[in-house]
């Protein structure tokens, strides 16, 4: 029974976001995403197939949801599901720190 | 899209270990359980029909598996994979402060 720790070997100034899979099995599968910085690109929306329930596990970031004003603010502990088709993107995540994120994609 | 934290709405010195169930859709279902110092009754095993994943958002905790010597120690941020049927209970959860709890529980 091997114990991994979400907030191991991260390394610092890391240039591109990090996608690690934790579990994955047919119609899931659990994600931890690293950002340091990063953003969606302007104009780019997510547009997934998939459910998505996020949580923000370290960091700060904003989440802009299509049809909403402006971008949420997300905090550590923060937790959303976003349905499948639901338009989003990351505005901006923490430039001071790494940001992490644990995503559950279903269907 | 409601933002919840999960840290939120937990009263102090808990009489009784609370499960709360976040997401629930068929074969998936992921919940929060808040622990405050309690464990498994003695001689008790956990032997589940699903696959458990879960991950310690706070305080800290001792997991025993079946066949394994002792008990292991979880850390914020430790996670691990128990296959359906793997037995296991807790031995103990921290007396100081909550222990925090995400589970992902799948078929």
């Amino acid at each position: 029974m091997e114990i991994r720790n979400m907030f191991d070997a991260i390394s610092a100034n890391l240039p591109e976001e990090i996608t690690q899979t934790l579990l994955e099995r047919e119609g899931l599968r659990v994600e931890r995403i690293v950002s340091s910085g990063q953003a969606s690109p302007p104009d780019f929306w997510y547009d997934q197939d998939e459910h998505e329930w996020v949580m923000l596990l370290a960091g700060s970031a904003g989440l802009e949801i299509e049809g909403e004003d402006g971008a949420r603010s997300l905090k550590v502990g923060d937790f959303l599901l976003l349905p499948a088709h639901q338009r989003h993107r990351v505005a901006w995540t923490d430039a001071q720190c790494e940001t992490i994120w644990l995503v559950i994609f279903f269907r």
